[in-house]
């Protein structure tokens, strides 16, 4: 299943929050309606976002007739901001604009085709090198799986999370490529239950073994043994190795350390935020409180009920035992792991 | 809400699966309609169930039209079975059936009407004790939540899992009456989200100032420190004091040791099994995969997803600050202060 979809300049987004029941794509005409892709989680997951904004940027540079340069970059300009105010908390987003602003504001293009032009070709390029690195994740990573291997993992970091291939998924996909014996257990990943829709889906369609549990049911399994190690994916890395994932992946790494199970986050390296020291600083995402007192429509609890929705939490780096990049593999002390890659 | 309610030889049971957007009750004419409604869960909690199978009996001892009291007895001891094998885990079941079972197999009772009058007398008994139980549970627990208190509660353990008034949340009622200041912070449970539907539901009922969460967002909230304790019930506990609760506990109880907060678990003397000596020995029921492939009859993900699904996990002793009984706090070691209330 392919995430993001670019094809004769138009953009075609896997509407995420309808699989697995119904596949349906949503084309994207301007930025805007990348933006509502992004806030509704139509598109969701830290690297197929970043992507997507920079489609929704591209989008954007043809939404102006103009020839007037700088009317395309003031124009951009704002868009940029309108599409990095759309989530908080994954680094990718903010850093694929970043990469495609640099196109427009320090390099000189007087002709706004050629802009376009650029733009274009970096919204691709993120695109591919995000396939790129993570292929380069899982050929580094799946060597920590072992020959038969119960692994716990959470929310969704498959193709659908990214470009394609998949970061935590991508390296259990490159396990069992190289002939390793895998059971997955899939959590479902509580309130939107991409681990239950998304992660058991692509993992069948890989005849990967994979089952479904509550994400409550986690500790018990690792009690029985029945987990050799945990991989998550990351939505934002500090400079000291803290951990921004999806709510919930804090609690497994408490459990997995309690538990002497190994604790591995899969990303890329352009999830790591070399400028913030540690993940008190994080802002962490809070969501419709609907997000939980229903689900798929369906009202579970009354409106007036109060709700606690941070979308995020923060793992520190004591409770993880390796960060697996296309870079390599990390390991504490992670200030100093972090901070040769980023010499590269 | 009441959940059980016998009035004029019939039985009533509210149909939790429905709430809490809707309040039915079920009309249970025979033993089989209580093992039904046992096993689809329209009632549970450990002390409800018992409570519901004591009536299973009285409502058994009406099926048959005869003076025969062999003939009555021998009947009464296949329903017995069947109402036992309803649900394998929580052991008030099991007790409550062998409280009943007690008057055909050891007194002399050589009249019908009179056995069956002694049956009636001995559920409501039950029932008049269960609430007896839960309110000296109250009394006992109240003093461990401090003036000031951020709760963390986990599944139903209200008036709902009960004859009335509640184990874990007896306590968080009493404390409110006692005017301390109280903000829960109830699990949805999954599968069932008996958290989110019931627990919600009685603490609004109660003027007590509750916030939802899923499951996951527990480790979170405690690393924030916006949890003082845990507070849960219990379907079995054995000599040593390891507890049987909903999926989900053994988690909660790692996560509060892990951050240092006190752990308690309350419920009745009758939830003892002072025949178990730990917990490896609990039976813990699976349900049926149907409970997460769906929520609410909406499918979530498709049939053929593989699916683990026990109902309990097992704490072990260590983890548990408190066992809060009606007959006093029980401390570690368990084995001793266990002991020391049976005897009495």
């Amino acid at each position: 299943m392919e995430s993001i979809i670019w094809h004769n300049n138009s953009l075609k987004i896997l509407d995420q929050t309808k699989l697995p029941l119904q596949k349906e794509y949503v084309l994207c005409k301007n930025h805007k309606d990348v933006i509502n892709a992004i806030n509704t989680m139509q598109v969701r997951g830290a690297p197929a976002i970043g992507v997507a904004a920079a489609f929704g940027i591209v989008l954007g540079s043809n939404e102006l007739d103009t020839d007037n340069i700088k009317e395309i970059k003031n124009h951009l300009q704002k868009i940029k901001e309108n599409l990095k105010n759309t989530r908080p908390t994954a680094v990718n987003l903010f850093w694929a604009l970043k990469r495609m602003e640099h196109l427009w504001k320090n390099n000189n293009y007087n002709n706004v085709q050629m802009l376009k032009k650029e733009l274009e070709n970096e919204a691709v390029k993120i695109f591919e090198e995000d396939i790129r690195l993570n292929r380069l994740i899982g050929k580094n990573g799946f060597n920590l799986i072992p020959q038969n291997a119960n692994i716990l993992t959470y929310c969704n970091t498959g193709a659908l999370a990214t470009a394609g291939f998949g970061t935590a998924l991508g390296i259990i996909r490159m396990a069992k490529k190289n002939n390793k014996k895998i059971l997955v257990y899939a959590c479902e990943t509580r309130p939107l239950l991409q681990g239950a829709r998304l992660t058991v889906t692509e993992l069948m369609d890989e005849g990967i073994e994979v089952k479904l549990i509550t994400d409550n049911m986690a500790g018990y399994l690792m009690k029985q043994k029945k987990v050799d190690l945990v991989i998550v994916g990351a939505d934002r890395i500090c400079s000291n190795g803290d951990v921004a994932n999806k709510i919930g992946t804090y609690s497994l790494a408490v459990l997995a350390k309690h538990h002497k199970i190994p604790f591995y986050v899969a990303a890329p390296n352009s999830t790591i935020d070399y400028n913030l020291g540690n993940g008190e600083d994080i802002v962490i995402e809070e969501r419709n409180p609907e997000e939980i007192r229903s689900i798929f429509n369906n009202r579970i609890v009354k409106e007036e009920v109060r709700v606690y929705n941070p979308a995020f939490d923060v793992t520190p780096n004591n409770l993880i035992d390796a960060i697996i990049t296309d870079k390599g593999i990390l390991r504490f002390p992670y200030n100093n792991s972090i901070n040769n890659i980023r010499k590269e």
